[in-house]
């Protein structure tokens, strides 16, 4: 069973596959956000490097958000494409998950975070039991300031795992429960996506074809916002 | 400071690069052992895909080994190339800190191993202690049987990282006390050995040059070892 991982949710492009148990390849690029001219060519260096054909894939996995709007949407739009021709399934896994993933076996709670801007981040609560990721809290967007506080009120110890940890640096080294993952572990990596998705195909949990899945947005996008907010001021005109 | 690491010490092929705190770009191959047909193109096309230039890195991260012999060596010359061409500095990273590396912030013990041929592994043990790797036992090439009984009848909590788990499962899994890490974090990746890398340039620690620098073997290649006995038995004939 081989997977094909794809993950252009926030500022890194990430695709992998993973067969049963074994990594066969990964390609993470982490520049700027150009994921509508880098996806598909990674994805072809990526399979040429490690022999591989697209037709071989049983499974096409996907990170479905939170995350850069833009970015779901190419991420989202290339996997359904692959899954409609070759008629794959496609497995949901959401991004917070596959930051917690990242960190494999720990004993330590999990906090992932992507920043979503206006000082607000998406996050979600994990723990590893057994071996197995648990949910502790589901996604959602809160200020960073109240995300801190929580955790810092808390008695347990936390990993704060994301590259948002950068942006918020200064206020997290004051946290004494609050451990930040070193560089090779603190983004989105299609590798941990993939990880993820056998133990969900394994337990037909998120799994969809080309016409179901869909990206989790969270919130509106800001020209949502500022469409309705338009319109709303257009309707108070009248 | 941006340091590129290249590991070819087993069957995967990894390159990376890490800017002082962020993940670059990461690109695993971990098909066949076409290490010295693939580096090359596979860090090219990385650079490429990143927007970066060869004269922007600072130092070159490289796996020492223990590992495969000629991968090695294909890793440690194409690194000695271009910290020569460029005057970079070498920092060398061994094989098993880089699987324990991928464990990162784990409370549990971490045994890495690595399949060494005949029934044998190499192998180390760390543990993460405030959030820094330590070394508990240094690296040695060891029978499996033996590791695995010297880590059952232990009262800790281990981790064994590395690819030779699969090979060796069916006796790992009556193992109450031994877990074994996801599929995308059971592999040698570039990341993970930049992630110890730069911890090591900070503490001016295995920092080498184009000269200096040196493959770890720990024990002969097999064409060593026939040789000797080749030459053992021409002197006995005389």
């Amino acid at each position: 069973m081989k997977i094909l991982g794809i993950d252009t949710s926030s500022m890194a492009a990430s695709v992998s596959v993973i067969e049963d148990d074994k990594l066969i390849c990964e390609y993470t690029v982490n520049t700027k956000k150009t994921h509508s001219q880098k996806l598909m060519p990674m994805i072809e260096n990526m399979l040429k490097m490690s022999d591989l054909k697209i037709n071989e894939i049983n499974a096409i996995a996907i990170c479905v958000g939170p995350g850069s709007f833009t970015g779901l949407r190419i991420g989202m739009a290339t996997a359904k494409a692959i899954a409609h021709v070759n008629n794959l399934p496609i497995i949901g896994v959401n991004s917070m998950e596959i930051l917690a993933a990242n960190m494999d076996l720990c004993d330590k709670k999990i906090c992932s975070i992507l920043d979503a801007q206006r000082n607000q981040v998406y996050t979600a609560k994990y723990k590893f039991e057994e071996g197995k990721l648990i949910e502790i809290e589901s996604v959602d967007v809160i200020e960073i300031e109240n995300l801190l506080k929580e955790l810092s009120s808390n008695d347990d110890e936390w990993i704060l795992v994301g590259e948002a940890v950068y942006k918020y640096k200064d206020m997290i080294k004051e946290i004494q429960n609050i451990s930040i993952p070193a560089p090779s572990n603190n983004v989105t990596k299609a590798s941990s996506l993939c990880s993820v998705a056998i133990n969900k195909y394994n337990e037909n949990k998120d799994v969809h074809d080309c016409y179901t899945i869909n990206p989790m947005y969270i919130r509106k996008s800001q020209a949502e916002v500022q469409y309705e907010e338009k319109m709303k001021r257009l309707n108070n005109d009248r």
